[in-house]
């Protein structure tokens, strides 16, 4: 009775069989009288082999040609679901991000979304056909095809959502919602009915990987109600919306992030100026550091430590070694070993016993803290990599048991 | 000097050898201070990868589905050699069947161009870009993605030489140009400098597979310069064009088709009227009839044979059947096993030994004629399949030893 849009990632859409499951999950949302629009991602490892297929040729080639070549993946997947759908016998069109009317920045590779231009859209859903729409994938204002990089099918729905003004968009995936920690990994994490979009950005910025933070930040901006659901079976799943019942839980969950590592620089002089120095000479090369921590000043020095993705790790060193002499800098220190554990829940800013609840589980695990960093709906806290899966599951039990 | 127009096909371009081997000579035209633009078809055998996936998931697609399925195939080609040609430091841009202004018909699966819109070209072009199109596509009005059918991106090509008054449209295959029989078959076959677009359209519809007849028709049209050459060797190929310099060969090519079959209507009564029933119901069903032979009528009646291409074959059976009885016709005997072979060349229409001296060769070869059909430009010969490689050699040596 409303405008569903739905959206498939790549392990959903991979052969035959996930193919004509995904098909019959959309034509019976279309046969309880909804208008449907699914947002599809290329088939399983379609884009790795594309990638694959072009490193051959030139190593680094442009990002515009290499959207040219990203984009067909969505293209196949849309036009055998497509078929799919038409041999049960349903009306159906695909759209390819232009067709959809996705116009985006002309950043290659990462492209934002400046508007959807709904009109083919609404026009094909008019005469109520099923709507399959690329993923990923629009153009720029030269007609040049661009990619919005990772997370970018997730995206996709949440904008075509937000223009269509649609009741809900559902972000099918391979796990039934979202859980209050990998259950993967620790055995009794629990499944949440509802979460805010805050907590969800949270949980997704810190390493849940059920939905891409770009999306979520894109639903909470234009208010789509977001589900999370199980494309292989049939129940609820996670809403995610700006307000959620109140419930007992403080917490909403508990996530570990392995993408980081923690570098130091040793003895740097303890006289104003030295952090700005430090942290703007980062900034300048692009390099994105999360938690800082700064020790109390002690015979004339104090050391500043900072954790940065792995990916950016090298640059960041590069960067310190050509500044520490000049700032008189005695040692730069990395550590690979880390990783970084997080607790999220709106409710924690009203509840001061949270942090300390947190603390204790770990102590009594005999988990060394390394580094904390706190916001207003999360506290994360630097630990060996060795501890992780067991700190995640004794933070689980002190909350959720 | 000027604006040159080159097609490559799925062989040309199916690894990564074959697409830097094209890359340096599209690299090369355009050293010589030519604009250049480079039409490509799908890799190897990716369309036939791509419609077996399709049939995985639907016998019988929509040919719109179909055709945004297909046109990945090309898209995958033009990055890939643009990342070639990236590689190799040069300015390039590929473009997408749309993004270089194709516009067809509605005909997904043999769509027809209406007109090729070359502002986006032109400007790449104004930057001294090399573009790369992607042949065998395009869109109709309503921005449906369409694909042109068997031959298509020799017509891309065409298409867009004629619409950019390129100098010349440059057909690059595996054969270095057009030969006076198929040299796989006639061991002394020979290459021809230059052809007339007439006898290149006789030749390409009576079997001989280095050009589509459609992409000629348009060359002429257009009086677009066409050569067809080797993407494998250096070296000068067969020039098509209106007028050719008077050589002293009559004939320019000899053909055999295989894909034919007989079909005769035995005992048809000898009244006024009855091929005219006969052929316009084929017509009727778009059956197309190629050679056709009535006897001279005796004893009240006649036989009227013809020939049909094999995928129509059974489609003509059935249509005879209806009528039959009611025509009074006594029987229908089709034979499958015959071949066409044809002799093609502008000078025979001003030279009467022509069809003599054909026919001479194939009595010495002691190979009987079942039917005989003549144009201005060509004659051709039903005659049994098993006789026809001989039969090439035969008419071959009679006019090029």
């Amino acid at each position: 009775m409303g405008i569903v849009v739905q959206k498939f990632g790549g392990t959903s859409v991979r052969d035959k069989e996930r193919l004509f499951n995904v098909a019959r999950i959309i034509t019976e949302t279309y046969e309880q009288s909804n208008s449907v629009v699914a947002v599809v991602s290329a088939q399983g490892d379609t884009t790795d082999d594309l990638i694959e297929k072009a490193a051959e040729i030139n190593p680094s080639p442009s990002k515009r040609e290499m959207d040219v070549l990203l984009s067909t993946g969505e293209q196949i997947s849309i036009s055998l679901l497509a078929m799919a759908i038409e041999a049960m016998g349903y009306p159906v069109k695909s759209l390819t991000g232009w067709q959809a009317g996705f116009f985006t920045d002309s950043n290659c590779g990462s492209a934002r979304i400046h508007r959807v231009d709904t009109e083919r859209l609404e026009n094909e859903l008019g005469k109520n056909n099923i709507v399959i729409v690329a993923g990923f994938q629009g153009i720029n204002k030269y007609d040049d095809i661009t990619t919005l990089g990772r997370g970018g099918s997730d995206t996709s729905a949440v904008a075509i959502a937000a223009a269509l003004k649609a009741d809900v968009c559902q972000i099918f995936t391979d796990v039934d919602g979202v859980y209050t920690a990998d259950p993967r990994i620790v055995r009794n994490a629990k499944r949440l009915d509802e979460i805010t979009y805050d907590e969800m950005i949270e949980l997704a910025t810190l390493g849940a990987q059920v939905l891409h933070n770009r999306s979520v930040e894109l639903a909470k901006k234009y208010n789509v109600e977001l589900e999370v659901l199980s494309s292989l079976e049939r129940k609820p799943g996670t809403k995610v919306k700006e307000v959620v019942k109140v419930e007992k839980m403080l917490i909403k969950g508990v996530a570990k992030d392995d993408d980081v590592c923690r570098i130091s620089a040793i003895g740097v002089p303890d006289v104003p100026g030295m952090a700005f120095k430090l942290f703007s000479m980062l900034a300048a090369r692009k390099i994105n550091v999360d938690i800082i921590l700064q020790s109390i000043g002690r015979d004339g020095t104090k050391d500043i430590s900072f954790t940065v993705a792995l990916s950016q790790k090298q640059l960041a060193l590069d960067a310190l070694k050509d500044i520490c002499s000049s700032m008189g800098v005695q040692e730069i220190v990395c550590d690979d070993d880390v990783s970084k554990v997080s607790i999220v829940g709106a409710g924690m800013q009203t509840n001061s016993g949270v942090a300390s609840r947190m603390f204790e589980a770990l102590g009594e695990a005999n988990i060394n803290i390394q580094m904390i960093s706190t916001s207003e709906i999360k506290i994360s806290v630097l630990i060996e990599r060795a501890d992780s899966k067991r700190a995640l599951s004794a933070i689980h039990d002190a909350f959720f048991d």
